[in-house]
């Protein structure tokens, strides 16, 4: 019998707390196995720093709704462990507080990052030979991760994009004979186009929903674009586009930061959508409107998609099952049996085969011209948005919890080696 | 016995639809008096061009559907009718199509230019003697029509950014010590900040919600801004700033336009939000996100507000039932009779005043510095966002109708006078 380590890792998701609740009920079905659960605060720092959350001093309700409350409830970072092959202090520590709290086994609840630092710390256990079982955990509204159908986090991202897409056409064409013509709506997905493209799910025979849809993995065509959105405009009065944030031009270059060197002239003022409507203006003065959802796509638990929070659920709930089987080194994947009517199991996967790779979305989901969905896009997204997992509300407003963070007491002297404070630089 | 017209006016809203269905639906119980109902296609520009609806040839799927879809169902325009005591055609035509369809009752649904629009059309009726009972109904999430407690419309918008606020602070904690260290989330509100505000709905003593609100009511003063920010960060490790499009600086100069004079060099690229979050990354060198909500928040029908719903279906009815006691040029209004627990009825106000004013917030709802709301503000917004009033789903979208627009036979001659395709012009 042993403790274990718990840690919510990389950007949040309106899920990702599910998934901490399913690995802290589940622990407690295996008390013979694991004794007590610390919850790293702000996590692999909260290991570095023995900064380990108590969760016994939280109440019961808070952890209820662990189940209901979007981003990160104990506290997520972006670290970049030190290749355990060069320098080892950061690593020395860690297993001297492993150690100290006589924890054996190791979660890491994140993206690909996240996935490394697990297969880093497996690695660095095994190489001073300290006996730990160290599982990863998926979770990334990106849904970029290799060996695993979806991501717990993108399905929500995906229906809220989807959601908000709809309404937005819907106010659109109520009004576009006499005011705005051009709607454009910017999503996250820097590498990939995976939740640009669910917006489309937003489509159908009614003409509503996105008219044109803008992915990364397909090279921005300035002339191609403007000359689709003349022809929606002129076919069906108004045009809805939603574009991914990291479209490219064909050379590769960031239409941002085009936006941002030829136009602004400063840095993070970029945005796509205000580009591409400051061209459709240049082009053809029609009156247009734009939105960028940014970090509301991903928090926006109120819309949550029902399979992606039982999704959430069953990967931290096979995670502790796995780690108790012995099974070491592995991340719960998801496995799609059939779209329609939609099944999955959940499965591990060594993480060997997530970390590294990013997965892009197939080429065959949107159409040749590039702009629209195509059916195999639809049957892959369809079920990933299926039912809505509505929080609890108290005066008007969702009942989401906040936890306490109450951290048992140290055992070790204070940390100050590492570069603990800094984060990976993220893209501006 | 007579038959009625019914128009929908100016930016659409989540619950626009509602106070269609009630109007559609209370003049069937008064089958003496109303015979038809003709609905405008694109408001008064369906009775300029005699595109009057059927609404017979919609199913009843489509009309129950009214009461949950975002939008404006029948099409809605901004067209400015000439001044009846100069040039008269526009009026005669509108008379002539009334006549030659037996409309005697007029209903129009919207803001302020809507309700002026209703008060020119009763004034041209009578200047020419044709017995014509014009009635006002109100809709705007702006909230600033005067004489009325709060406008259908504003409560859904209300809520849908304050719950966004909430998540997306709940997001920001979670990482802020190693990444995002503000937020700032664009609001519509270009005169008045009352949307802006109502996002202070979602903070509590957990430290969540919006720290600093910017309303243009209030000058926005940088320096002080950018104190209270660094100040927000030192105490919290982040800041969370909502900000209505319209603020102004010292000078009465919009920051948008400052933005797009001194720094894009182009017209509608502007927004607040990348402004404010250039101007702070400038001083602080924070990592910085921003959203701009724009259309979203006003056609979020799945996160509207039940008192929202009830009040736009409470002004449809009334709406009906003053025309048919003969009242003339009144517009249902809104009177709270208490805040907790809230406590509303409807009562006629004449349109006169409704016309020309605008109603600001007050600036006793904001604190001494105008970064936060206060108590006074919170009992006034807090019953606009109660109850949550869910459409149903299919397939994981909102199960929104769309309407036909099949027309009722034409009996005039086509119609080219005046200059009824030409917008109002809006704000950039």
């Amino acid at each position: 019998m042993a403790n274990a380590f718990y840690g919510q890792s990389g950007g949040a998701a309106a899920v990702l707390n599910a998934t901490a609740s399913a690995v802290l009920t589940t622990a407690r079905e295996y008390p013979g196995v694991i004794d007590k659960v610390f919850v790293g605060r702000n996590g692999i720092l909260g290991a570095l720093h023995e900064n380990l959350i108590d969760i016994t001093q939280e109440s019961a309700d808070t952890l209820d709704g662990l189940l209901y409350t979007p981003g990160a409830a104990f506290g997520s970072c972006r670290h970049k462990l030190q290749n355990p092959t060069v320098e080892h202090d950061e690593y020395q520590r860690l297993i001297d507080v492993f150690r100290a709290h006589d924890i054996r086994y190791f979660f890491y609840n994140g993206g690909g990052d996240s996935q490394d630092t697990t297969r880093k710390i497996a690695h660095a256990a095994e190489l001073v030979g300290y006996d730990l079982t160290c599982i990863g955990i998926p979770k990334t509204i990106d849904n970029n991760l290799p060996a695993t159908d979806c991501c717990p986090g993108f399905g929500s991202a995906a229906k809220y994009v989807a959601v908000s897409t709809l309404e937005a056409s819907f106010d659109v064409a109520s009004m576009h004979q006499t005011s705005t013509k051009v709607f454009v709506m910017e999503v996250m997905g820097r590498q990939n186009g995976w939740i640009a493209a669910a917006s489309a799910l937003a489509c159908d025979e009614r003409e509503l929903g996105p008219d044109i849809v803008l992915v990364p993995e397909i090279a921005f065509d300035k002339q191609k674009f403007l000359e689709r959105v003349k022809q929606v405009v002129a076919k069906k009065g108004f045009c809805i586009v939603v574009t991914a944030e990291g479209i490219r031009d064909t050379e590769g270059r960031y239409l941002s930061y085009i936006d941002t060197e030829d136009a602004f002239g400063h840095g993070q003022l970029g945005g796509v959508a205000p580009h591409l409507v400051d061209e459709i203006k240049q082009a053809f003065n029609y009156k247009c409107h734009w939105s960028v959802c940014d970090y509301l796509q991903r928090a926006a638990r109120h819309i949550a998609s029902q399979t992606d929070v039982d999704q959430a659920y069953a990967v931290g709930k096979a995670a502790v099952e796995y780690a108790v089987k012995g099974l070491q080194s592995v991340m719960p994947a998801i496995v799609r049996e059939q779209s329609v009517p939609y099944q999955w199991h959940v499965e591990p996967v060594h993480i060997s085969q997530v970390v590294g790779g990013e997965k892009s979305m197939p080429r065959h989901f949107m159409s040749k011209d590039g702009f629209t969905l195509t059916q195999a896009g639809r049957d892959y997204f369809a079920p990933l948005i299926a039912g809505e997992a509505y929080p609890p509300y108290s005066g008007g407003l969702p009942d989401y919890k906040k936890c306490r963070h109450r951290l048992v007491e140290r055992k070790l002297p204070e940390y100050f080696g590492g570069n603990t404070t800094q984060a990976v630089t993220e893209p501006a």
